[in-house]
């Protein structure tokens, strides 16, 4: 075996621990609840007890480079605080980093699950053969992240990539970092649910009424489920979904230019359903897509921005993650290889 | 003297060529005014005599770095061609770069206009101590421009920094690119006078509606006028304008987390009007801003995102631009210096 190193995601729901070595390929994996309700001790000590058991077993096989951990939250990388995590509220302004360390007595380094999952994407995913990367992870929330330049883009505090709380609708629905209309009202599973709620209190004799009176776990993959069977109101929340991503999208594809934009989290099982309105955004609001865009059906063109023709150069790219719920823990592991580089 | 290069900021109404030293020194200035009527081979004869004035002016005194020229659009940077220029319409599609080279026998650098003012802010201005910015500029439309690394960030073709063309109202007004509701519709010079139109249309008796009537060049700055004469109409469009620049920094910093923006253009000598406004929505849009907030009276707190505090890291700057009209010019002469610290 090569050098390896080992990935943490911590979830609010999963604790997922791996040992991956330096071509990606998995060594072993450990997979947890997350004790939230207990308490950040008892998670922590889970965490590296796991941490622990994979380093001692492969410690004679391989040298280990390192451990990079996932979490929910904003962290400030210069002090190792998680500064705001909605799903472990006991980690706020609480020394993570520190804990952690000395706990395991090395060192670690913590990133935002959502920038993890962008680099597991760019590593070995659907951004692999790409150095810029934007990913948005649609699940309870929306997470975002940025590759630029091969590398997690941290920012100064390394609170970057909170592509979630871009502003869709400015006087839209509150968002729990306190905006309004932020683009995680409007694509997240939550989110997709609210919305379906919305549909049923206008409409309390529609499928989607039925569903969620008889499905005791009404979801985003239930609405999802109807969509694919044809219900109109499903159908226009998934709509709405690619229409906001689509706004955003095109935002970002002005500002940053970027090759590729990947979406991932467990709402993009639902592409089908909410794609067609992210590329009829893009074409009509982006100038910068309608200037690369990979392939433009002459159907397409009309309103397309402005009359900018696709040119000859590099083509903008969207497209659906690849890794499903392995990009944080690829990613994770992926950090101390990046910083050993660095040395 | 030390090596020097030449700039060159050719704007829908001037063209001013300026050859700068290393150091930032100011060589020697021509400001033309730019014939666009006159066609494109005029205005890129007029700009290659002007170079070539100052090129072989100073040939004896010092090395000539090269030379950089901001342009007011869209440029694929691998082809040179120009992609959108609503101030130089006979510019679009036509391979500029290729042009002006041949006619002066050297290689050039082309850059966008917006791009370069920021290079120009980053290098001696408002944002001279980060190696990080990004800068809007508020004229006729609204640029845009990211310093990244110390580098402006061109993206996969050339085409970043849109910063004007993000979305702030989805159904908004409809802007030239063919989006609707672009952050250029809200705060540009053009924006503020539709504005104050649209406020008269209301109320046919204001002074906003005096001033339209017996000011035949009522512009932008006639209205910030009325502003600071405290006209309530006056001051609501610079609200609003401030608003709608917050909601895009907000979105910025949430993305970004750069550790300053600077705000240049025309439109910014009315800081004092819509700053206020600014600063208001990034407390309450952008949970990174209340994370890393430079100071933070008390009486602000109430709505700021959630319950951050501002924490002890790097501070979060918002600021007016420094060089006025000449950030471009000194950007542009930037660029070739840059390229030749890369070899």
């Amino acid at each position: 075996m090569n050098q390896f190193s080992i990935g943490v995601d911590l979830g609010g729901t999963n604790l997922r621990i791996a040992g991956v070595d330096e071509q990606g390929a998995l060594v072993e994996k450990v997979t947890l609840g997350t004790k939230v309700a207990r308490g950040r001790d008892a998670v922590i000590g889970d965490m590296c007890d796991a941490i622990q058991h994979i380093a001692d077993k492969y410690k004679n096989s391989a040298p280990l480079l390192g451990i990079g951990i996932g979490v929910p939250g904003i962290i400030d990388m210069q002090t190792g605080l998680v500064r705001e995590s909605p799903n472990l509220p006991d980690w706020v302004d609480y020394p993570a980093r520190a804990a952690i360390e000395q706990r395991l007595k090395t060192v670690v380094i913590l990133e935002n699950d959502a920038n993890v999952a962008a680099l597991g994407e760019k590593w070995l995913g659907a951004a692999k053969d790409y150095s810029d990367v934007a990913m948005l992870t649609l699940g309870t929330g929306v997470g975002g992240g940025l590759v630029l330049g091969g590398k997690i883009w941290q920012g100064a505090n390394g609170m970057a990539g909170e592509l979630g709380h871009t502003t869709v609708e400015p006087n839209g629905h509150p968002c729990g970092c306190g905006n309004r209309g932020c683009l995680e009202q409007y694509a997240s599973a939550t989110a997709v649910v609210r919305m379906a709620r919305e549909a049923i209190a206008n409409n309390g004799a529609s499928p989607l009424a039925q569903a969620a009176g008889s499905d005791p776990e009404f979801s985003a993959k239930s609405i999802y489920n109807l969509a694919i069977q044809g219900d109109e109101d499903a159908r226009r929340i998934f709509r709405y979904v690619g229409r906001c991503l689509g706004i955003v999208l095109s935002s970002l594809v002005n500002s940053l230019n970027l090759p590729i934009y990947v979406i991932g989290g467990g709402v993009s099982s639902a592409w089908e359903a909410f794609s067609p309105a992210i590329f009829e955004e893009l074409r009509l609001r982006s100038l910068v897509y309608a200037a690369t865009a990979p392939h433009d059906p002459p159907g397409n063109r009309q309103g397309a921005s402005a009359h900018v023709q696709p040119g000859p150069g590099h083509k903008t790219i969207v497209t659906r993650a690849l890794l499903g719920s392995d990009a944080g823990l690829y990613g994770a592991a992926r950090l101390p290889m990046l910083a050993e580089a660095k040395r």
